[in-house]
């Protein structure tokens, strides 16, 4: 992880600052405030700021729903019941910033996500550092057989030894090129916007992120599956810890109805529903494609 | 001003209230913080939460533009910068959330504002008070002879109180029959969603309403407007007071750069330099219209 | 329905009009295009435009997937695919506008979907037609006693008749006050802006309103619902008409993959899987609260 | 500009097809329809559809101003009216989709436009092309030394030369380390979403890139500045280009009030109204920065 000189001492200032509010504010989130929570090799990701709680999004759901609901249900219950309906609007009551570090293919993925507020860092106005990510080891796997966008196995150590020098090696000479096109005295002084065109995308960049916890989850439920790339998962996974500080009981909805849920679609439940009156069903005749029929068999039998 | 029970002892509570955090925060924005700002004759608008302040915007512009940049310029001249040449994503860092209550006919103006988060009173789930606005005789006015959206002269005494008369009536009369729709014993225990549709637009709603402050600031600019409906401007203009508390070096700037502000067209700044040299110069020729020509000159010639 | 004289003028030159154009062309929705679908008693919802067709999503979808895609699936089969896994942006690529004229209050539940554009009927501009929504004696439903937002058994026919005179007397009699309010002559010459004010929530506006495809499922999976309120799910019954006639291959997997569908929480998942294995679950220390279990196990047994 | 061969041959089907629609449709733009519009060296964009034309806005607003404004202003002047008062949903009712080829860098510039739709390229599901976007000679300029994210002057034929020679170096080195790194009998079979981080910026991706009329020309006013990266501003020229084509009263009406015109300050117009009144002002004073007055002298005198 490469904090500038400036950052570390603004994350240091941040250290020693203390403020007297009376916002809603969560201990576990102010203890995470500022400082970087390491990602790849070279990236962070910190939350610089936050609005809201769990209180948050059950006052602002009983504006909708007005009196006489305080006591029907407790606050968890309440939360339990919005994730589990799909309501939106209360969990956009609370949003959060990130200052994050990433390679700059990640970021073309991560921008996708529309409902976000952005300032990234303008390699027309700065030069870029000389940082790019390289996969560990672990990481380096070959493309998988049966998925057209996904990994299969990892490569034998002296083959991804082999691409580690390449990826390293085109990065430190492309990057050599960016400094030598833009030095005005030894090289061509070429624009800022010009030049970067010759980083490769596992440069890192830089960018402040801000998002409500409506989309943050709808966030993460997208880029903690399986099929994410690994590179941004590993993001999202920083984040998820993020979310059970902040929002304890939105994080527990959210397992037990996001992430740990399931969906069956008319044909799938056809198919469940004369499984449980105790029938063999085989795949013929359900009009389940053979890919569905594995998914919705694992997904029942996961052990399996 | 009508609010709860459980709303004023909810303002009582934090008022005593005070907690610790590293966030930034802004001390004359937490003075004003849950208390209800009057508008119109039952309507309140009141901060409940907030994130961000001028500093957060110079922040956040900062990622972009890198290293270097510190010194260039004081925070305020960045902010001024940033406002003139219409950068919005570094004002998009703050984030503001209010508790309004307001009659169903300006809701329905505001709502179209579709870059916010809205928890709204839901008269399907829970009975509406018995408060509808009711305009005080300096607001009570006669359709516009030259603005066919707008007010012309008020309405002399005798007019204003038979107006009034017939708005309070019709509104007395459709709440009590709502009463009866409603009630399970002397009246029909009509579904709530049902027994709804016989109020008038005068009726008062609320609603949280959260929005960032690019956006808090495209509201103002258009719902300051003269143009714009008496009743939203006055809830506007309480919101432009918070605006000045909460972050006072960007609405300097929105002050100076939009409201402030007069935009020119093409066929204008022709008229303009023409003007500039010298030249008396008359519409005819111009490709203004009389309209467009008559404003132009108010503009240039404001006490005229 | 009420169409005015330049609507049905402007319906019956579209049915004379033809024209020449290389774009994708759905011939069921042009058959449709123009006409009024009747929806509640002065209601309607018509097609006024559209961009796009089934094969306009596998286009857009195989710019993704690039080349050696178009042999792996069908068409029908990719586009259940991109449903299946929610994949929002290829059913983004097709855009369709309605003109519909709806009461007030369902107005305002519609306007809730921020992913839209609309232009409404504007009351400060123009004046609003004596129509207003009467429910017809089978939706005159009473307050349900299980959901709060619901409505339960039908009124009597007595009651719903005494309903029906109340609802009727305040239309009738704001509506009255409302063109009095407006008279120069033998009323107030009051602004329209404020007239509107003393109408009741079931006075019919109008409004263009135009939303892609991935939003208008968006629209149809929640206003389809059973918990939406009657009025609005009307409408949204006439648009899944449209759907299938637009987009069939789309529609028909909106059936399988979102209609039909049902979403399973970790808890639940780990009932089906105990009840798979043949136990016989009972709901104690499943952490399922009585109205999941309930829902869960009307889903696994829906005649019963 | 490349084409593949299946976008030739569906290019040379579309100019045989025609269909008979009902819908508002535009001679102009029906010409344009498919055809590669070449920009930069090796992108091109072309409109792959549309919906809506120049009547479609104003019969959009005619359903907010309603009955009786049919004979106030015609077409044109309603047009020219909702762009000067900064309307803006009238113009969200026409939609337009392109298919666009482009290097990376730019769609990085592109993709902040938030109100669009995008279908791009997957280099996780396919190989990319070895096509990658290199200056030519006029635009290869130094880093400006007024603006710290523009360009100064064109370099030295020379130094032009050598720099071309760097960024196509770089750019097949990396590309055939690439191809490598994919291979999987001669290379390394690596997972092609890792392998495309080898990639430079300037290699060409391509997208379906659907926006509305409003965003469209907001995207316009951004991307036409002079201050606007030429690379992206050399799309956004042929985008300007189409738009006048499709609804050339709006675009005449956006050349007038937004490309035309001018927006003074608060202080600038007290300046301005000094000068008229014949005074010679000199800026210390004003609180205008020297930018500020430099920037207003030259839009009040463009030939000095």
């Amino acid at each position: 992880m490469s904090l500038t000189e400036d950052q570390r001492a603004e994350i240091a200032a941040h250290g020693r600052e203390s403020f007297s509010t009376r916002r809603p504010t969560v201990a576990a989130l102010e203890a995470m405030l500022y400082q970087p929570l390491e990602v790849l090799d070279h990236g962070f990701l910190r939350v610089v700021d936050y609005m809201g709680d769990d209180s948050a999004i059950v006052q602002a759901a009983r504006v909708s729903y007005g009196r006489g609901t305080r006591r029907v249900s407790e606050d968890a219950g309440l939360i339990r019941y919005l994730m589990r309906h799909r309501h939106s609007s209360p969990f956009e009551m609370c949003e959060i910033k990130f200052h994050v570090k990433l390679p700059i293919f990640v970021a073309r993925q991560w921008i996708r996500h529309r409902m976000a507020s952005v300032n990234e860092y303008s390699a027309r106005y700065s030069i870029l550092d000389s940082e790019f990510y390289l996969p560990a080891p672990e990481h380096m796997a070959a493309q998988s057989e049966v998925n057209r966008q996904g990994r299969g196995d990892v490569l034998p150590p002296d083959a991804a030894s082999e691409v580690l020098d390449i990826l390293r090696g085109d990065a430190l000479r492309t990057y050599g090129n960016y400094e030598r096109l833009l030095d005005k005295d030894e090289g061509f002084g070429l624009a800022r916007e010009l030049a970067r065109v010759n980083l490769t995308l596992n440069t890192y960049t830089q960018w402040y992120w801000k998002t409500d916890l409506h989309n943050l989850m709808h966030f993460l439920a997208l880029r903690l599956d399986p099929h994410a790339q690994y590179e941004i998962r590993a993001y999202a996974e920083e984040m998820l810890a993020v979310l059970h500080a902040w929002v304890p009981q939105t994080a527990a909805a959210f397992e037990e109805y996001r992430r740990g849920a399931v969906t069956f679609s008319a044909s799938m439940m056809a198919v469940l529903r004369r499984m449980l009156a105790g029938e063999t069903v085989v795949r013929e005749g359900t009009g389940l494609s053979q890919r569905e029929w594995d998914e919705m068999m694992a997904s029942l039998n996961p052990s399996a």
